[in-house]
């Protein structure tokens, strides 16, 4: 696989532990704040957590909102390509629920 | 996404830049020695192929047979539970396939 084939240049995107799990907990939380998620994805960093954000925003997978309230609050929400892509990642949770206990425990 | 939530385990597995490309290149190639493999996989250095080849034995998604050849001959297949993990990924190379164009060249 070359670097610029499609599947290669995705796994540069979302090839790290994160940024699955992130747009699995938008995708199942709706409209989520960053407190939110954090609590939603258990282990990661709030400095990995914002990295991961910004990364799936730059491919526009996630969208930010920004209210003007006191103090202002952020929330996060899939994109319509963000959700494409969690409906190709459908099969890969239903092998993790079948096969999880088959995975030796780290 | 509780930490031993199974698609949160399943991306303490595989959720990096090179496992789901070694696994793609193994069900692509079939039987694969590791220098087939390091070509296969653009980008992936020998010490990273190495680490993803064992932490996907463990996990019993690989398998690997040494042939008494002089020198000795490694090659590495998917077992089964591998070949249905790469089922799984098929949708999401399916999606890459179809929207790589709109992910962001880095």
């Amino acid at each position: 696989m070359r670097a610029q084939c499609p599947t290669h240049r995705l796994m540069g995107v979302i090839g790290d532990r994160w940024s699955v799990l992130v747009l699995i907990a938008l995708h199942d939380g709706g409209e989520t704040r960053t407190a939110d998620l954090r609590r939603a994805v258990e282990g990661v960093s709030q400095k990995m957590l914002t990295q991961t954000l910004r990364r799936l925003q730059d491919h526009d997978l996630v969208s930010r909102a920004v209210e003007a309230t006191v103090p202002v609050s952020v929330s996060y929400t899939l994109t319509d390509r963000g959700r494409g892509l969690c409906a190709a990642l459908a099969p890969l949770r239903a092998w993790a629920e079948t096969h999880v206990d088959d995975l030796r425990r780290d």
